[in-house]
């Protein structure tokens, strides 16, 4: 067996998965990870249901499964968080993640199925309730190590303190994304995250306009 | 027929609903509108299958009682919202927000329900979506309405606007509210929305401790 004819079948494979995982994507964001059923799932996917048990057994195998496809997508920034040092530019650490807002809304169908997922994910039966659980902490010492790298400086305005203004960044990124999916007409979602962010950070509203895709192009490798 | 011998039946038929609207607010805090069945409901309410399509006859009819449910438990505070003039009392009107978020810590399981209901009605499809971005709607313009007599008065501290200022405040509230399900000893819930509000107005900051039942009690008429 060549390295060229073992392709052929390894590759159909990963593509049958890969439409399997994003026709599951789909069905979580519309009706969550207790409301989709596999059969939904396989039909959605063009698939049998035996064809679909035979590469996920199970629901919770999908939901990883879905949950990777996302981190993927929701561009390497958020990814990258916890290996990444903010306090050594933590300006340019919010203006990223300013970047990533403007991508999101982009893409409301990834938005929709973050905010359905980590939603239902809040009861503590959820097979996502400790992946989220991790992932809000992760990003809430991501964020207090640039506030507190800030506070060093003097470029912080705030009574807050860096642990209270990372909880806020995390919490409004979360319920601005939710309330603008609900009234696209009436939540502008960026320019009022950069409102709180240049508030307590004056020296984030000094930054060139084009530094945004630049810091964000730094944090992808 | 007497008034005596009538309220017999009709006190039995109160108390079965109430009990299938319990029974199915704690089913969809578990696992969503969509997640949860007929079948289970009935289980959980110790009624028949027949019996809770009697009193019930869709889904969607459930949904609309436990909204009403939890409406009526959250205190009488966000429910009269609409009906209020926070302009006169603006200080109170935030301080009152803060007795509510004390109050839900008490209360998780409804906060779950909210959660994991306003998650998944993020989806367009969603039967709760039009009920949420009314809801959120109403809030962004209370607070909105607090924020502006505040500014009025020389009293706002951000520059951030009141606009957005209100859709940061329904932000932080849901969004923590989320964060403290998932990670209760990691997140303080309502002493990270007190900085919040501090922070931009100085005078909450000001108000003797036992203020806070005061008004909420005052709103509660």
């Amino acid at each position: 067996m060549t390295a060229t004819s073992a392709r052929g079948p390894y590759a159909k494979t990963a593509a049958i998965k890969r439409r399997i995982v994003e026709a599951c994507a789909e069905a979580f964001g519309e009706t969550g990870f207790h409301g989709a059923t596999m059969k939904d799932i396989a039909r959605r996917a063009g698939t049998s249901y035996t064809g679909l048990l035979h590469h996920f057994a199970r629901k919770e195998d999908l939901l990883a499964a879905v949950l990777e496809l996302r981190d993927e997508r929701s561009t390497h920034y958020l990814r990258s968080a916890s290996a990444l040092d903010p306090s050594h530019n933590p300006v340019e650490a919010l203006d990223g993640l300013l970047a990533v807002i403007l991508e999101n809304e982009l893409q409301p169908g990834l938005m929709e199925l973050h905010c359905v997922l980590s939603g239902e994910a809040t009861s503590p039966g959820h097979p996502a309730h400790g992946y989220y659980a991790d992932r809000y902490r992760m990003l809430r010492q991501f964020y207090a190590r640039a506030f507190r790298a800030l506070a060093d400086r003097g470029e912080l305005r705030s009574t807050a303190d860096p642990e209270e203004l990372a909880a806020m960044t995390v919490a409004l990124v979360n319920g601005l994304q939710a309330q603008w999916l609900l009234d696209r007409e009436g939540v502008r979602l960026e320019s009022t995250i950069r409102a709180f962010l240049t508030s307590v950070v004056p020296a984030l509203g000094e930054l060139p306009q084009d530094i945004g895709s630049a810091a964000k192009a730094g944090t992808r490798s």
